[in-house]
């Protein structure tokens, strides 16, 4: 058979190696998720079990990809963030943002169920993903940094929005038009003094998304000669991320990358 | 909220727009399908519902992306071609090959029991993907006659292979040892002369591949005159696209793009 | 001496092949050229000696790299183009743009004197360089057009400009504002009727650029016998390439290169 | 004029701007200085003239670009090191490589005669040139150490080679047969017991390259009243510079880049 004919037009595919020794962060985001959401009827802002279906679908990619040494999601969003030295699939771009975005997509339908047991996925997602460089370490917080704060920037507005919209009676316009050029501290006043909400005790996890990391800890060794050993675990936290309180509470998370 | 201070990041991404006025063929391909098969106890060589179930996911990319003009499919990969003229997502790789790997993987897993009402799906699949270029009408046929071709080295062999240790008896290793150096026409000729298999006669679609196409054709008009109007419905063929009658008879899938 | 051990940076180095089958236009283009202009004295709008020493170094560069089938020059830029099918460099992006634009700066300064017999060449000139891909014939004459109409709108422009100044004793914001908002039209009916000047009279060189083509012309061969032989023959036109004209006249430019 | 009709095409261009804060290193190499040396008769293996004129055109460049806070050259290379801030072009490579390799290239020529007063340049040269990103500090100077290990092992190889030749009146062949297989220490040997030549009293410009540094200096104010003041200097060093030492000496260079 005249394969070799043929073969010819393999050499048309580039090869999309990213930079050697910087950190991969690969961003996945659902693909149309405003219709998704309101689709399969989720509540708003904030619907708990998508939030923790997408939680699960982050723990299955960091399952399949050892070198990713944290995750950060928040709404139809997830960041993965693979260690500097990594060598994973030769760090062949888009080997690497396709087989993550097409392994959250079909997890989030095999998990569907677990976090949905009343309702039917009406249909199956999509989820858009791009693989972006960052040279330090000072970067890589800062692009966590942008992540998280705009988290609390939509979840401060939709919370607002949807509280005057569900509990003050408001069209959607006229919330619109009542939150046109409101600055935060404005936003929590007429959560608290209008509606007795105080936003900082809302939620953790809707306020600053979620966290995921593994972290060795000792566990009593098995042998019954109670010793300890110690055991990778993935922790799964909803903390501030941009301060400096939980960079120093995890400084194998990036200490071993720093310059010298 | 510092927000700006960190938007700065962003500016890290990586432009990667194709360039325009080529034909843009998207091809994704199972991850680990050989353990994937196995875990799921797929027939060797080929097992139909699974083949089935990869044309379905097809079909529901195409649905989603109309401006694919040809998919072609075999074992764990399908290729999309989009039209040179396509402005889909502004022909930004990235997020048209993420969107097509995950909106296939997802599928996969949203349609598994329609395929397998008796089989659960142990684990969910990742695929693949890639963008590539081809800029004439000759280079997009060979680059699908590659597929074609390569689909019927692999059929061919598989199938004399497991005809050995199925039906012959023999163990892998002998079966391997027996096939190391065949040509096409030896390979034919075990089949027929030890086994009375005629490989021609065997499955189009395990020996072609699955091709899906768009066609206008003309059906009743609905209101009653008497009439035909024109409408736009899928086909799934498993005949050969190497060859000129395939092109000859769908000249709508590539006159238009060609150079006058 | 340890030099594996820091030969690993080579691999920072990034591939960055063109792709194949398709026109690649290097274009490159004087640095500062208003300023270089101004301090030797260039006549305005047009140093003739300057513009043929630009032809002379696109001879240059087409001697050293004979894949070019064609150059096309105006004002301070070359346009080069090679074949669809050529393999210079491996089609290496970088490589063919830095070879091509340092060789047109080093001849730049080398055949200077030859074109400014009188004149001392003040500072070496840069010239900028890219790589542009097409894929069709089309699209490589639409190119070219682009080039060649972008030099008809600028010479007209510098042509009524600088009669307005120099012939007219306007100032230079005076003739600015006097151009404001004028189409061709105008500005070819101002350079008549108030300096009786014939824009379509002016020179050719000036209003069309430099097309170098290469072109086989028979000779008579040298063996006395009263034969003839074919010769690769450089030819400098100053004509229009944005009609068919041109392109009927020399099809063995582009005629192998189209689809059939 | 149908401008707009053409101007599509340069949408055909590609963005090429090189990942913020990572240091740029733009390597340019003389294109066949092999046939170049020979042609105008370079002494073997170092012609000091040739040298001294590839570091002017370092110091022409570096002018030019003030962001380069280093320069690295030996033999018809030469590394030029921006600052990982630049902001240079946008950063876009072609845009940085072609204007560096092209003016690198013209005041080569330009220079000429200053080195070679006796010497016609027979004809122009290219260089080629290409853009390497390196995220660290270290990243980088393992860089330039790989450049100048490969000095040494150049010039200690030729060294003895020529000197085979030329005073042991050995052929190219036998002396190229002598030296297979040798190390560093076999070579100076040979040196030293053949030829009385100990290759550490060899010319430091030869064994190690030329760095090109700026620093800030004091020098007397002009006002007359006997102050200071700081003024930017270009020094010209052939010091090793794969070892601490030089680093030390010249914080200025990476210290504000490093991560903290
Ligand atoms: N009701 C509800 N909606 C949510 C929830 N989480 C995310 N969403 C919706 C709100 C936003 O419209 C959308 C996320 O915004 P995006 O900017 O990603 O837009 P979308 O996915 O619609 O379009 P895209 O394809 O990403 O450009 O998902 C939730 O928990 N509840
Ligand atoms: N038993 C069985 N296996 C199949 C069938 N279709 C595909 N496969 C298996 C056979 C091959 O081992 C595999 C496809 O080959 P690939 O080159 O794509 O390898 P694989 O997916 O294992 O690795 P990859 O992640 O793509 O590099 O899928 C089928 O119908 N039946
Ligand atoms: N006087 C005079 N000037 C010319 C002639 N040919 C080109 N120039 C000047 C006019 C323009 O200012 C300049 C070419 O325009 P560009 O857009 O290339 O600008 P320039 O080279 O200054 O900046 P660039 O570094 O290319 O962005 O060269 C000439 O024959 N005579
Ligand atoms: N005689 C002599 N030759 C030199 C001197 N400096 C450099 N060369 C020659 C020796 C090498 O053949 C050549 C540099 O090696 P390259 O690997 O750059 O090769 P070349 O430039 O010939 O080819 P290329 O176009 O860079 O691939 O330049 C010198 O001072 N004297
Ligand atoms: O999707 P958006 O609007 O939140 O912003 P983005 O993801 O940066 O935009 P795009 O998906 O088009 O890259
Ligand atoms: O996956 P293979 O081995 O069939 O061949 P390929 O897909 O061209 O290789 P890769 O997936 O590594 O690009
Ligand atoms: O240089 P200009 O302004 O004529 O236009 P351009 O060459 O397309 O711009 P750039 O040199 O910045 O690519
Ligand atoms: O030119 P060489 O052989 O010294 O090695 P290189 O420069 O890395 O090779 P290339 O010029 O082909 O990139
Ligand atoms: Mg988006
Ligand atoms: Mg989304
Ligand atoms: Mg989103
Ligand atoms: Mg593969
Ligand atoms: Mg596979
Ligand atoms: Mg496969
Ligand atoms: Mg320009
Ligand atoms: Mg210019
Ligand atoms: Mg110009
Ligand atoms: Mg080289
Ligand atoms: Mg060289
Ligand atoms: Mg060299």
């Amino acid at each position: 058979m005249a394969q070799s004919k043929f073969e010819y037009t393999r050499k048309f595919e580039v090869e999309d190696k990213l930079l050697p020794n910087s950190w991969i962060v690969v961003r996945i985001d659902g693909k149309g998720f405003h219709k998704f959401s309101d689709t399969h009827g989720f509540s708003k802002p904030n619907e708990k079990p998508a939030l923790d279906l997408m939680n699960k679908c982050a723990c299955c990619v960091m399952n399949d990809f050892n070198e990713i040494i944290l995750s950060y999601g928040q709404s139809d969003e997830y960041s993965f963030v693979f260690r500097p030295d990594t060598g994973v699939y030769s760090r062949r771009s888009s080997k690497i943002v396709t087989n993550i975005s097409s392994l959250f997509a079909s997890s989030y339908v095999f998990h569907w169920k677990e976090f949905f047991p009343e309702k039917d996925l009406i249909y199956p997602p999509a989820f858009d993903g791009r693989a972006v460089l960052y040279p330090t370490v000072k970067n890589l917080r800062d692009y966590l940094s942008w992540r998280q704060a705009d988290c609390h920037i939509n979840n401060l507005y939709n919370t607002v929005f949807w509280t005057l919209v569900n509990k003050g009676g408001m069209t959607n316009n006229a919330a619109q038009e009542r939150l046109k050029g409101t600055l935060s501290g404005d936003k929590n006043e007429i959560l608290f003094s209008e509606f007795g909400i105080n936003y900082n005790k809302e939620s953790m996890q809707y306020r600053k998304g979620t966290t995921i990391i593994k972290k060795k800890v000792e566990i009593p060794s098995e042998n019954g000669a109670g010793g300890t050993k110690l055991r990778t675990k993935t922790f799964q936290l909803d903390c501030d991320i941009i301060g400096d309180e939980f960079w120093n509470e995890n400084p194998h998370l990036v200490e071993a990358f720093k310059e010298t």
